[in-house]
């Protein structure tokens, strides 16, 4: 049969993400190019015990739940942990999300048509630029420092174009690990609530912060928490258990105003009814009644990714890389480095992958199709040796062209 | 914030499915509303010991997987289950989903653009048109009788609206409950080839068929099994196991062809890169390395559930229901009851979820909102002594309205 695929699936086909992502799945390659926790750090006993306990204690555990997810582990989110961060949710404010990624594609498809206009960072997230596009949107990047978007650009943009959202992760953006400076926290927020901006803030990474020194959040409050007093309804916040507990209990989550999340919740029972609330009960018993700590499982994860990327930070002195640039990010999973002149991130990917490495080339990262200059590692998957090697091929890989130049 | 929500969003709040729902969902109500199997059987202590097992054996359970799913239990579908009913796969021709649900979403995301014509069953499943709406499809349903569509219509209508698809479920068609007969099933399949109409078959109810009397498989072959032979990839062909072995594992398919599914396969990452990789492995040990036979569990479910379907026939024997019909069918969760004369199924409503009880209005079924004097009947899941008390509360809501008139 001769399919007629819709207007926008296209966008879909024409990822290099995609050809990445198989390739790096055929056996040997080391990839340096995925998003993954470290799973020796996994709770593995504590989840299996908990699975085995939840399934075994109630049926209901495998019946059927709410599109809007399972109520405790929901109240467990409004009551401890988020307001833990300053956060304060609204009763049925939150929606339980198969990952963070569920929540950017449902906000999009009931507030998003095709036209209309959202702003990004620039870099930003290749899952972002993916549903953007599938969903037909104008995306306009805006520029930053290291301290988060300049407020001067993003107000002419926002003026000049109308934009209905802006989709950020302020806290170790992917893929630059940049911090938004509480300033700019403050000063991004008014922009956007005097000129009726929605802003879907993706936290994902917030809770990947090294340097824990006395309280980061209130040094760096979610946008979300910054609004709260207002109570505005600006800020859909999004996080995830994904990057702190295990990616395939597939938990993310939406925070909001009852009326934008009663929304996502419709759209979720359409998309799929409800994602998986054995999951959902598994967390919620570890979380609720295990020996587990998320904090302290955190604080953990924290020192153990801190060796890794100053691991990765020495490797970067070798000779190959010396024409290299990187801003050293404070938390997160990425470095985001520049290449040296002349060497474009495409072409040293298949110099890599025929070596046995991959990365993240930075053009995935942009609404354009820039950032050709860049490529983005992650540290946090790769174990010590894993990481020796797969640098070493880097370096190889990156000496052979520079070399040749 | 004034929200500036997309074109379509409404037709999400503006179903009474939502309202239903969450009169249902509060405490003391009996529902017939619903489409939950018997919670009491399903296989506890069984899969709570693949959880434990899979979970202690290897971080990789909890780790992110590959948008298609578990390869081992994509395996086991083409080689074992699917195989097993004359269905054929090719090589990376089944996609798992969150549910069929999802399955049937992502179709509609890749292949429907708003003003596309597609066909479905009238009446058909609330979850079809809830996709179709939202994708901005325009909707035209196909009649027919107890053997399924009605070719001559079917035809009538291809050539006068050159639809893009047919959504259809042949076997125990939600709600109608109706088993196509082989006749039916060849003919639309050759109409659909004849005008290139993509059929998605939803197979979630297919297995549920209690009169086992020799290969149902060969009697009542899917339209995806029948074209086969052909390999033309008109039949997109989706099935789930939340009707045979348990809901909350959120775990459907879509099998079809290689270029249809690798394209639902890219819209699949980017709506939520995948779905819980620890859920299809705990299905896969339960299905490969346990005690469990899902043909023997589903032979259980299925003495069970008639009986369950009988005992309601029974009731309805009783003098409220005297000027109500319906065709008994075969197999699936469902009776499709016309009310008497004069008594609208909306109205009804009311009355029943006063005293306690809720069933699914007709015109939640119909893509014009007809079909008011139908009510559907769930006889799954409610156990002996509920079916007794809902039932008895539906005949006094029932009678109170045709006593006045």
């Amino acid at each position: 049969m001769k399919y007629d695929f819709s207007a926008r699936t296209h966008t879909l086909m024409t990822s290099p993400l995609l050809s990445i992502r198989t390739q790096t799945r055929r056996g040997s390659i080391i990839s340096l190019a995925e998003e993954l926790p470290a799973e020796e750090l996994f709770p593995l006993s504590l989840l299996a015990e908990a699975a085995s306990t939840v399934i075994s204690a109630d049926a209901q555990a495998l019946q059927y739940g709410d599109p809007e997810g399972y109520g405790p582990l929901r109240e467990w989110l409004e009551d401890d942990w988020l307001r833990d961060k300053g956060v304060h949710i609204p009763q049925n404010g939150v929606l339980l999300t198969t990952g963070s990624q569920q929540a950017v594609d449902l906000l999009s498809r009931v507030y998003i048509d095709p036209g209309d206009r959202v702003l990004v960072e620039n870099p930003t997230s290749p899952g972002f630029l993916q549903v953007l596009r599938m969903q037909g949107a104008v995306i306009i990047p805006v520029e930053g420092d290291h301290d988060g978007l300049l407020p001067e650009h993003l107000k002419e943009l926002i003026v000049s174009n109308r934009p209905k959202a802006l989709f950020a992760a302020p806290s170790f953006t992917n893929p630059s690990g940049i911090l938004w400076s509480l300033k700019r926290r403050r000063e991004v927020l008014e922009l956007c609530i005097s000129h009726n901006v929605l802003i879907v803030e993706d936290d994902s990474y917030g809770d990947l912060h090294f340097q824990r020194q006395g309280r980061i959040a209130s040094k760096y409050p979610s946008l979300y928490a910054l609004e709260n007093a207002g109570e505005g309804g600006h800020v859909l916040y999004i996080g995830s258990f994904s990057k702190t507990v295990a990616p395939a209990l597939r938990t993310g989550w939406a925070a909001g105003s009852r009326e934008l999340v009663g929304v996502m919740a419709a759209a979720k029972g359409m998309a799929d009814w409800q994602s998986s609330s054995l999951n959902q009960r598994l967390l919620y018993h570890l979380l609720h009644a295990s020996a587990f700590d998320l904090r302290e499982h955190i604080a953990m994860l924290n020192r153990e990714y801190d060796t890794r990327l100053k691991l990765m930070v020495e490797l970067l002195k070798r000779p190959a890389w010396k024409d290299c640039t990187y801003d050293l990010p404070s938390g997160g999973m990425f470095l985001w480095v520049s290449l040296p002149d002349g060497l474009d991130a495409l072409v040293l990917l298949k110099n890599a992958l025929r070596k046995g490495v991959a990365y993240l080339p930075g053009p995935l990262c942009t609404a354009d199709g820039s950032g050709s200059r860049y490529i983005r590692l992650n540290f946090s998957h790769p174990g010590r040796d894993e990481l020796l090697l797969g640098m070493n091929l880097m370096s190889e890989a990156i000496s052979e062209f520079t070399a040749r130049s």
